[in-house]
């Protein structure tokens, strides 16, 4: 386990939940399936067992930093990177990357976002184990592997990535990514069977993603390169604070991995999400005998197919809905039609910016 | 005006409103309106004009003294008069007409209750001054006067009085009292002409109130009697804490005003209503071009003849909603449709019974 780093990204700012996520909380910080735990703090939980705490390194906003202290304690201030800006997936792993090459070069490397939903802990980490281990094989020094889930409907939020057909072995070949399709694309992705999700998640050796960084992005390693020796000293947040700006703003998946030959992805079922939607979050949450969603202290009455999320401390009577999405917290209040919610972060934007 | 006295009784819980009315917190204590100021001190202001501020006499329940010299800052906490339990009308006006009786025998009284809405508070002065008038006549010492509004609508959540037919004079006879009517006799009622509501504001001499509580409420008055001496002094509250479980469970109307002779009512219209339920709520508030009426920072969506009222500090989106109630306030959300608001009451105590 000494070898093993795992950098967790947690900078996104999380709109489409709001009232639930907000620029001063997004979601990663939130309970927002009321179990008890942040979606950032079970994130830590189920991968704890795979690397030690001081092995964490979480990837923010600087402005969350004492957030993500509150949420993980185990946590030493010095394992918050803060980026200065957003950017994207690209910049914010290699920037890790760098740190632990100031620590440990022989490390292997865990990449997660902060705010996914996993049901069945056990079976992630065997699918990670599995994962490390494929990566300590001499043959795979420098493979890249993600993480890819069984499809369990034609999704369109989601990427995909091709394997071979009728390919049974626990890690395959990649053969290649797909973005976001249409509808039609992923019926058919579907019934071909041989497309996972791709979840974001990757594996891989230090010496892997630093190479391939090197090869595909090396504008991103380069500036990088220049800070090398104040990796891991006070000065690094200096350095990252002038040289993130000048970083590309460019995705792991687009920058690197849809160029890169030395890909592998592993299949798996641990009943995932990444909880993008409120559609997303009804799926997931137990229903009443009405098909309803409900978080919090709430009295339903003649409602159907409707999500009801009041945070702690807060009651409701919620009566004669259908279809609709309830939210409150922190003083924000959310009432809506369930298939109007790609519309309610330009409704946030449209309130804030009225006098009244 | 050394001689003018005002009863505000302010005892009730208003549980139709919740939640922006509860046990902790009623109706009268309450901005419903948003117009900046709560039921009880709008009372209190219409009526300062008439009666000096030492003269008014608040009847409220004892939990609810502090929030009464909240309200109304100018009372010292000796005219705050404190029912032990809730009784009805009758037993609340001769408790504090007997405490008047300690201080001024010559008393001329104004009743109110805390919770109604005044629009045009000019002519409720006028209307007011003209009855008091009418009282100083040595012929109508003993009156037993109402304040009647001028029916707009054949409402059947108000009593109504009847007047003699084509009786154009200020201060009319009262034919007869009629308890709620149901539609059809409203109809009648307000095609009829000689109609009005009672609006439960009173006007009386002290000498025409007490006397008429002897004559037709003798057990209520006996009970004041055993501690005349005691009223106005620091031996009164004991006496009716003591006291008051023994008076009559009875409202002025049917336990005096209906049995009187010397009755009479003054014809008024100077915009009022008891906002005794969220449509009248809804009809008193300021519409938007789609007919809601909105209290607080509330963006609406595709919402129609809905009400949306929210406390300050709170923000709130709601789309989709026709013919809606939804209220926010002090950690309790509502939301349901504006024809079930009767079943709210039963709702409350649903949500409160669970244990959920």
């Amino acid at each position: 386990m000494d070898e093993r780093y795992c950098i967790i990204m947690a900078g996104g700012i999380g709109s489409r939940f709001w009232p639930l996520s907000k620029d001063t909380c997004p979601k990663q910080f939130i309970d927002i399936l009321g179990t008890g735990r942040s979606f950032i703090r079970a994130t830590f939980e189920r991968l704890l067992p795979l690397v030690p705490a001081n092995h964490f390194l979480v990837v923010t906003n600087a402005s969350y930093r004492e957030l993500v202290l509150q949420h993980l304690p185990e946590l030493s201030p010095d394992q918050v990177l803060c980026e200065p800006m957003r950017r994207n997936t690209a910049p914010c792993i290699a920037y890790a990357s760098w740190h632990i090459r100031s620590r440990c070069r022989d490390a292997q490397i865990i990449v997660t976002p902060a705010d996914h939903i996993v049901t069945n802990e056990w079976a992630f980490q065997q699918t990670l184990s599995s994962g490390l281990q494929f990566l300590s094989s001499p043959d795979h020094r420098h493979a890249l592997l993600t993480i890819g889930i069984k499809p369990s409907r034609p999704e369109t939020g989601y990427g995909y990535i091709e394997v071979p057909v009728s390919d049974n072995e626990a890690v395959l070949p990649v053969v290649r990514f797909k973005e976001k399709p249409n509808h039609q694309q992923a019926e058919a992705f579907l019934s071909a069977g041989n497309f996972l999700w791709n979840s974001g998640i990757f594996l891989w050796n230090l010496s892997g993603i630093e190479g391939a960084l090197r090869r595909h992005l090396p504008e991103l390693s380069n500036i990088m390169d220049e800070g090398a020796s104040r990796f891991g000293t006070a000065e690094e947040q200096d350095f990252i604070d002038a040289a993130f700006p000048r970083c590309p703003n460019i995705s792991i998946d687009y920058g690197v991995l849809e160029p890169a030959t030395d890909r592998y992805v592993i299949p798996a079922d641990f009943g995932w999400s990444d909880v993008g939607t409120w559609g997303s979050l009804f799926t997931l949450t137990k229903h009443d005998d009405n098909d309803n969603a409900l978080i919090g202290r709430v009295l339903t009455q003649d409602c159907h197919h409707s999500v009801v999320n009041i945070e702690e401390g807060v009651e409701a009577i919620v009566q004669g809905l259908d279809n609709y999405l309830v939210a409150y917290r922190g003083g924000a209040l959310l009432i809506c039609r369930m298939h109007d919610e790609q519309h309610i972060k330009e409704w946030v934007e449209q309130l804030h910016s009225s006098t009244n």
